[in-house]
Parts: C-alpha cells; structure tokens; sequence
C-alpha cells in the first residue's frame, strides 16, 4: 500500500505567505489569529528551499492580511514574501517591510516602563534599531530586545477551543 | 502570473496523522511537541473531507508517535488515523484509541484536589465516562470535564522560539 500523496490544490482566492523563516509558519499562525480561521489552510515547515536552505510557506483561501498581521510577519520573518490570489493568479506580490517604528505589537518588560504603568497605560513604540538580525528600542525606558527576547501583545482569542496550560 | 501549485512530496519515512477533527492540526502539534520539530511537515487545516465534511491531516518525516502523544491525539481526535511510512510505503495504520484511564495528560482544576497537593504530589488519573463527546471523571475528586474544559500538562519547552504572551 502505498502512501497517498497530500492533495494541495491551488488556492481561489487568498494569500500565499512564502519565504518565512524555517520554523516560524505555526509562530505566525498563532500571532495573527489565522489558527483559528475556519478556512482551507495549507502549510509547509522546514521545506527544502534553494535560497535559504529551509523555509515555512502558508496558504490561506479566503483570508487577507491586515498591517497588523503584515507587521507580525516582519518581525518574525523578514525575508517574507506574500502573495495575494484572485482567479488562481497571483494578482499582487510584496515583501514584507519592517516599520521605524513598532506600535503597540510588542509589550515591554522592564516593570518600571511607563508602558506598564497600572494608573496611565501607554500604548508601547519601540524604535527598529537593527533589521538582520533585529534589534529593537523602547522609546520610552530605552530597554533593548533581541528577536527572541519579544514579547508579543495578542488579542484575546475568542474562541480558543483547548485551553492549554504549561506545568512546570 | 498563475499560483505555483505547493509541491508535497510523499514522505520517505515518517507519520501521517489523518482525519484529525478540523481545526485541532495546530493544537496536536503544540500539545505532542512536534511543533518544534527540524524536520519536513505538511499539514492541511480545514481540508475538505467526503466522510466528515472537514478534516486536517499532518504529514511528518522522520518523526513517530509515542504511547503518550498517541493518547494526547486521542482525547482531541477520536477519529483520527496513524499511518507509518517506510520507503514511502505504508508499513502500519492504526485508529487511536481513547484509553479507559488517561494518567498524568490532564490537569485536575480542582485547586482542593489531592493532585493539586503541594505536600504530597499524586499523578493525576481520569476515568473515561464517554468517547463521543468525550466525558472524564478525575479518580480522586469526582470532578467532571467535558473536551472544551480539559487542561493539558505539557513538559516545558525546551527551547521556545518566541515567547508569547497574551496581554487581556
């Protein structure tokens, strides 16, 4: 018996997220919410790729991204690179652009931050200092992040159909 | 400019999770930990499916199950079945099979609950009243869960890309 191969049509109408760093496709899925779409999903992890030696790729029917979930994407991939289908076709294609400026996506840690503050909450901004590899400054207590020391601001899911909890 | 067509190649030797109830693909692969895995995976959401309407299906080479990540299917995926590829051939399918008594999977949220104990920590241990939809009783409290209630122990990740945090 032999093993089936893995029917991945071509997409109607969607978008294709490609050139993600290898790893990081479930990461992204999570962060902007598109875990929980309803809709056709295909996604590659760890695929061989000339370019990069190995990289993720996400196809979505029916789904578009927003800035917020483009600006995700930079952060964690910037070498991604997204496609938007109509009719089978690709009808545009862009890289993904880290802004100068990051709002509101990333929480700072430093407690003493004003952004922490319990009495007047400020929307976090940190300032893009380094792209490859990144390196980001608040703008208001000056801390400075590596890629894996983000924290990411996420809304609350509405639905999260398993809670799961980290025991220690 | 048309689509690509996403190439996915048979696996040469590996596991295919198949006819995993739609939607709970991502959730598998965080609880089972092959999320952080180096390898090649294909995985379809929301795929559609002659017997149940919709399905997901994941595709990993080089990886298998354990008894323990066989259970963790179970309990989200009733449904679901494995098959183990060798030479791209299948060597063995099987269905999951809900155990009688899931032991240490699940957490007891009965904070009063003698698994909760910090003096004296006990493994926790459900009795499965029903498969379809899933009821568990916990051995010790008589507390019952339904699906959505259930909490998942996981072992800590080892090494977590980015950590997330969900700001309310």
């Amino acid at each position: 018996m032999s093993e089936d191969k893995l029917k991945i049509e071509r997409i109607h109408k969607g978008t294709v997220i490609d050139h993600i760093d290898a790893g990081y496709a479930l990461t992204i899925l999570n962060l902007t919410g598109f875990d929980e779409s309803p809709n056709l999903m295909t996604i590659g992890v760890n695929v061989p790729s000339k370019k990069y030696g190995k990289k993720d790729i996400i196809k979505i029917e029916g789904e578009f991204l927003n800035e917020m979930q483009m600006q995700q994407i930079s952060i964690l991939s910037p070498n991604a690179t997204i496609s938007l289908i109509d009719d089978y076709a690709v009808i545009e294609k862009k890289k993904v652009k880290i802004p100068h400026i990051i709002k509101k996506l990333i929480l700072c840690t430093n407690k003493t931050c004003i952004t922490n503050s319990q009495k007047e909450p400020i929307e976090t901004e940190f300032l893009v200092l380094e792209e490859k590899p990144l390196k980001i400054q608040c703008t208001y207590c000056d801390r400075i992040y590596k890629l894996e020391e983000i924290m990411f601001t996420s809304k609350q899911k509405t639905e999260k159909k398993i809670k799961q909890k980290i025991q220690l």
